[in-house]
Parts: C-alpha cells; sequence; structure tokens
C-alpha cells in the first residue's frame, strides 16, 4: 500500500508534509532550491535533492511522472508554483496538491489541474479566528458549509450534575456530542452516564445554528 | 459581548484572523508597516494603521494596552515578533495570541508569556499529510493527544445496504459516528436508520487504534 510522494518546496507547510509523511513510513522524495533546508530534510525523507524545480531537464532527471502524488509547496514564488505546477502537470503526475498564497494564485492552480488547492494560513486563520470570538467556544471547525463543530466549556449551572442522557443533546439542541472532557482533562468518547460538571468541556457537531444557539445558552443563566 | 482586538501582521494567517473577525462583527485594528497590506484591509478592518509595530511609542500611542486580545502575525522577522510580544505584553495586554515560524521561536514567545502559540504552516502540512496517506480517510484531525476524527469512504461492500443502528459503531468499533454524507453530498447529522452505501462517507470520532482498524476493515475485504 506504500505510496511514492514528491514534496516542491520545504518550507513550513512542505517541511511539515514532508515530515508526516515520512512519520507514516511512506516514500518522500524532498526538493528545495535551498541547501539549508534540504539539509534539514535529508535523514527524514528518503531522498532529498538541492535543486531548481522550475528547471524542466532537473523534474524529468528525478523522475517526477513516476511519483503518485506531487506536492507543489513553493508560496511566495507564485511564478515558480506556476510554472512548476505546469510541467509536473505536463509529465503526467496523477496526482498534485498545491499551495496558494492568494485566491487568484489558486484559480490558476485550479486551471492547470491542480486536484487540491491549499491555503494553510487562510485556513488557520479561520479557525483562529473564530476561536477568539467566543469565550464559550474552545475551537469552531468547518466539516461543511453548514456542519460545524465546536468545543464548548459548560458554563451554565443549569446544566451541572446533569447527564447527558437526562439533556438529549440530539433531540433538545440539534447536536451530537462527540466527546467530553472532565476538568480539563483529555477528551474521551461520552457515555450516556456522564455528569458534567464544572470546568467540563463537550465536543459538539451539529448544524452551525444549532451550535450558536447552544453556545448563547452558556452565556445565560 | 463585543471585544476588542489588534491584529499585528496582515500576511496571509494575520489577513485571515482579522478578515474572521470581522466577520463576526468584532471591532477590529489591523496593523502593518507595509502600506498596501494596510490598504487591503481599510474596509474590512474597524481601524487599519500603517506602523511599525516595534516601535514602543507608535504601540502606546494607539493604545494597545486597551485590547482584550491582540494576535501577533509576524512570520519571518522572528526578532521583530519577539519585540513586539515583548512590548506587547508589558503594556499589560491579557490575551495575546502567536504565530511561530519554528519550535524555538515558539519557545520563546511563550516564556514572554504568550497565551496561544499558533502554528498554522505546520499543523495544516500536518493534517494535509495525513490526509494524503490515506485512501479511504479523506481527512485526519487532532482533537487531543490520543483522541481523532477522521472522514472515511466507504469502500468495503460489507457494509452496504447497512444501518448505523446494525452496524453498532459505539460498541463494535468504539467509534462515535459524527456525520454522514451520501453519495459525496453534504453532510448531516446521523439518524440510527441511515444505510450506508456506495459513495458514503462518515465521520467518525474516537481512539485513534479504533480508527486505524476501522480504516483497515476498508481495504480488507
Ligand atoms: N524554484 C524552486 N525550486 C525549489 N524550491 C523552491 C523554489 N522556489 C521556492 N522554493 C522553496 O520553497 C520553499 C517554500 O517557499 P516560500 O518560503 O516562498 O513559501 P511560504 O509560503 O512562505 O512557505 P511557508 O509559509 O510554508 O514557510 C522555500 O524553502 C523555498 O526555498
Ligand atoms: N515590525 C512590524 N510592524 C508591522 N508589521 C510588520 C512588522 N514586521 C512584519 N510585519 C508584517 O507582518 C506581516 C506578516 O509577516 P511575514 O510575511 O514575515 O510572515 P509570514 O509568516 O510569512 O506570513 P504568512 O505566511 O501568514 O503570509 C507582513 O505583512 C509584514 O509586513
Ligand atoms: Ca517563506
Ligand atoms: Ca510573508
Ligand atoms: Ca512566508
Ligand atoms: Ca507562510
Amino acid at each position: 500500500e506504500k505510496q511514492t510522494f514528491a514534496v516542491i518546496g520545504l518550507g513550513r507547510f512542505g517541511g511539515s508534509v514532508c515530515q508526516t509523511l515520512a512519520d507514516a513510513g511512506q516514500e518522500v522524495l524532498a526538493i528545495d532550491h535551498d541547501e539549508a533546508r534540504v539539509n534539514d530534510y535529508k535523514d527524514i525523507a528518503t531522498q532529498a535533492v538541492v535543486a531548481d524545480a522550475q528547471d524542466e531537464d532537473v523534474l524529468r532527471s528525478l523522475g517526477i511522472r513516476n511519483f503518485d502524488h506531487v506536492i507543489i509547496a513553493i508560496g511566495e514564488d507564485i511564478q515558480a508554483s506556476i510554472l512548476v505546477t505546469l510541467m509536473v502537470k505536463e509529465q503526467g503526475v496523477k496526482y498534485v496538491t498545491a499551495k496558494a498564497q492568494n485566491e487568484n494564485h489558486a484559480k490558476v492552480l485550479e486551471k492547470l489541474g491542480v486536484d487540491r488547492v491549499v491555503h494553510p494560513e487562510r485556513d488557520m486563520g479561520v479557525r483562529i479566528g473564530r476561536s477568539l470570538t467566543s469565550k464559550n467556544m474552545i475551537d469552531y471547525l468547518d466539516l461543511d458549509s453548514n456542519f460545524k463543530m465546536a468545543e464548548i466549556l459548560i458554563t451554565n449551572p443549569r446544566f451541572f450534575g446533569r447527564s447527558l442522557a437526562e439533556l438529549n443533546f440530539r433531540d433538545k439542541y440539534k447536536l451530537n456530542v462527540i466527546a467530553i472532557a472532565h476538568s480539563k482533562s483529555e477528551m474521551n468518547l461520552p457515555a450516556a452516564d456522564d455528569v458534567l460538571g464544572l470546568h467540563d468541556s463537550i465536543l459538539v457537531a451539529g448544524p452551525k445554528d444549532a451550535i450558536d444557539q447552544f453556545e448563547e445558552l452558556m452565556n445565560s443563566k
């Protein structure tokens, strides 16, 4: 089941993808034109190469077309990102993931046939921005356009001492309780007889409205 | 309930935090020493200012100490990030979130009293790296050290035509089914009588082992 990956660009994002793939036991070729970056990954990647990926001959001699997935993680040099994407696609790589710098960059990458365009900074900015706007909502995740997940701190004493079964989240609040953490300890699968208390938090999933309504409940005594 | 935020550094991450806070109706002061960046946010933020945040007098005259939260989103200039963090903390801001460039940078920020150090590129690299290593696991999220979430494509025909109640995920697989998406459509809250089929995917949460075991089941016919 092992697949072959090439990561082009070993910045913070590309480097983290490379490390994660290597940790999972996958075969990874790491490429960067910056020698110091390549050195950082020479014991992590299967192979690490100092090369300018904008050079078509380099890509060909590395046999880029034989890789199952290529991740293009060049950010600031948009021109390089586009050119490398074009060549990687032309050489026939099946699956390409590329990092975009902004919306126009993303559009070009999509037109070039990139299978998955990612916006790491933007997406994390949304997550962290959302987690800051709410006292009770520790973290807020987009699972879908209207289906969200949030960790909510139980601060309304009306909920203290009551079990999940008794509270009946599914019917009463249209929420699915995914996990429960008692007194800031680790999260666990919830049980029907789990009783809520001070400093407990629950991870819930459901429609955005249902989450917002439940969160308001935390602030109304 | 409205709180006041200041975002220092309007790169991709800081800009996205600023936009998210503004979308949520919060009061946001946006600061960057790059005039073009500031112009991009002048109709989004409550106030947008061209200023070098390393200048203590600038921070004082902007009344930075009166803000509830300050987000320091300077990345490449680690020295500026550290100096600005020091001054923002010294001026008495209660809650500071700061973006780190690497592990050592993160350590310094923590020592300076930053409440939340974030690594947007690294964290998204891990997420996307994990989603690439598995055919069935569309996405894999860390909720806790051992409590994970993953979207799993149902590919094993043994599961087709069976309802969630019948499959009894909680007892049999130690997993909580958070959401279900039929034939690649939107995700929804699962119902006990939801029947699985080809092209359906389910979002599950549970211990890492349980997720890995269930995923293996998808590949074993
Ligand atoms: N033509 C190229 N060939 C090989 N490597 C390249 C090329 N252009 C850029 N890179 C490398 O890609 C990496 C990431 O690029 P850059 O720093 O511009 O992106 P970034 O979006 O700021 O990255 P991050 O935010 O993930 O740290 C850098 O290490 C850089 O040396
Ligand atoms: N001393 C400073 N005062 C004000 N703004 C600053 C200062 N130093 C850097 N900035 C701004 O911070 C923003 C983000 O910095 P930088 O581009 O170095 O980080 P980054 O990690 O590459 O950002 P991202 O990956 O989120 O795009 C830039 O717009 C930059 O102009
Ligand atoms: Ca960079
Ligand atoms: Ca930058
Ligand atoms: Ca950068
Ligand atoms: Ca970046």
